[in-house]
């Protein structure tokens, strides 16, 4: 792996000819919005690329998504955007997992598997990454630019609301509303507001399973295939709630449980301020980041329980 | 009426004396955030200030609020911040109405009642106005004037969602995030996503009750007495649904219909993006913005239904 910075990435981007820019695998604001960055970065530069992606783009992201059929070429370069491990190329690892030149990130976990990666951690976005390319490169940022570079900045950072929300991503933010007028507020909407029927009808069956622990500190949603049934809905639309917990008042950790066969558990921990789960899920064997970690647990569903509370009780201690 | 510039109400702010600062009744963020950054200046200039209110401010701006019982003084000035109309003044209308000297505010509305008004309707918040003051005046921004400041902006813009999150806004939220080093997180966390579980079961509720006309381009929501009976929750839980309908996928406009007496509603509509709904409510008889309207109407909840239908088709079909 070779590291290497802003001005060498950006002359890589200048210099070779067409390419064809792998996202990762259930694609994220960040990475499509990034994808096609450079798919218009490459059509300014007279030059053409295609992105591709193991998993459809959803069509939320149909405002940013191209259609790529006059596009069929030979690529000079592999380029890889928002991919902090080859694993994460999910069906394209094995024909192109060892052939990327150049990697562009904000992951600190980039693996390096490629040839050359231009990571900034303290860059909200793949897209703040590539904003600051555009700029060296002199490229005009265009409104189809603006919206995918908007769009991979608020969606990574929650709407300017996390932690990773640094000064930069308000700068080009701010540097984008006044040089480009687009609906960014209509993409926000379409980002952050809008739910399908049936996620909020889900999210409103998780509230009435809601159990809560530790003066209400600790908050559990247990995912049965009862409860499943029940819900009659299926574990995919349940991506995300491990989130849910935390909207509540006074809640410090929350927990989601969700049942793999009859005495496994999936246990996703999610922590509001200060309590490390990364630490309360390795007390059970498991690990992660200190505010999302997650372990599996085996016995019935009361002892798991009891498990993971007395977990979270010590890690509440510990703050 | 007096409109002044920004130098002028920086004057005034630096050579008066001790001022009474009056914010409007249901303190929000931003007037809440606004008095309070006027409080920190005056001290930096080493004067008093006393922010006034006829509600009381919520627990939620626990982080900002002052305890005055150490400011026992008599004003030299009054000061309004936020505060569009004297109306909103609430039970401080009748000692300060008319005594109002100076009123900072962003309100394109404001109505004149103040001897000299400062209004920049394009600043996303009256804390916007005020950081712009501050900056003229040379005042060194402390981290409790950061939080004030920060507070106003991102409640008034649902941090940085709404279409009045304009350039200069996120300008602010970078020089703040780059010289003051608070937990802006935290703050977004607060404002943002904790809510009671009283309120998450409400919400819950309205999902339940909601209908869906107009091949779901409109979602209505009925809240007859009989159904807050139903759901055991006050009327003034129920603040800020209007909006909730909204977040479903593909709706236009949003109503909420809520009971008055046995024949008498009151209706909330909100567009979800270019649907006029200050028309449709005109042609019920009412009237209000763009996007957030509303109406009396009159007769058994069917035939009110059927107008509001009736009427939201005619405003879908204009658009």
């Amino acid at each position: 792996m070779m590291k290497i910075d802003y001005n060498e990435a950006a002359d890589i981007l200048k210099n070779c000819g067409n390419a064809y820019v792998l996202i990762h695998q259930s694609p994220d604001g960040d990475c499509v919005g990034a994808g096609h960055t450079i798919y218009h970065m490459f059509r300014a530069m007279g030059k053409k690329a295609k992105i591709l992606c193991s998993d459809e783009i959803s069509d939320r992201f149909a405002f940013i998504k191209k259609d790529y059929e006059d596009e069929d070429f030979e690529p000079d370069i592999i380029i890889s955007a928002d991919v902090a491990d080859d694993k994460l190329l999910g069906s394209l690892r094995e024909e192109y997992g060892d052939k990327v030149e150049l990697c562009i990130d904000h992951h600190i976990s980039n693996n390096g598997y490629a040839a050359k990666t231009l990571v900034n951690p303290d860059a909200s976005a793949t897209c703040e990454v590539l904003y600051e390319i555009i700029k060296i490169l002199g490229i005009p940022v265009t409104g189809a630019m603006a919206a995918c570079i908007y769009t991979g900045i608020a969606t990574d950072t929650g709407c300017f609301k996390y932690e990773n929300a640094g000064a930069r991503c308000h700068e080009i933010a701010a540097e984008l509303k006044r040089s480009v007028k687009i609906n960014y507020a209509r993409i926000n909407r379409d980002m952050f507001d809008v739910k399908s029927i049936g996620r909020l009808k889900m999210e409103k069956s998780v509230i009435d399973i809601m159990e809560f622990y530790l003066d209400g500190k600790c908050t559990m949603i247990c995912v049965t295939t009862d409860i499943l049934d029940k819900m009659g809905v299926d574990a995919a639309e349940l991506d995300g709630i491990a989130g849910l917990p935390l909207q509540v008042e006074g809640v410090e950790v929350g927990v989601t449980i969700k049942q793999r066969d009859e005495n496994s558990y999936k246990i996703s921990m999610r922590s509001a301020n200060d309590v490390n789960v990364s630490d309360i899920c390795a007390m059970l064997g498991g690990g992660g980041h200190i505010k999302a970690a997650g372990c599996l647990l085996h016995g019935t569903m009361d002892e798991v329980k009891k498990q993971i509370v007395d977990a979270v009780a010590k890690g509440l201690e510990q703050c």
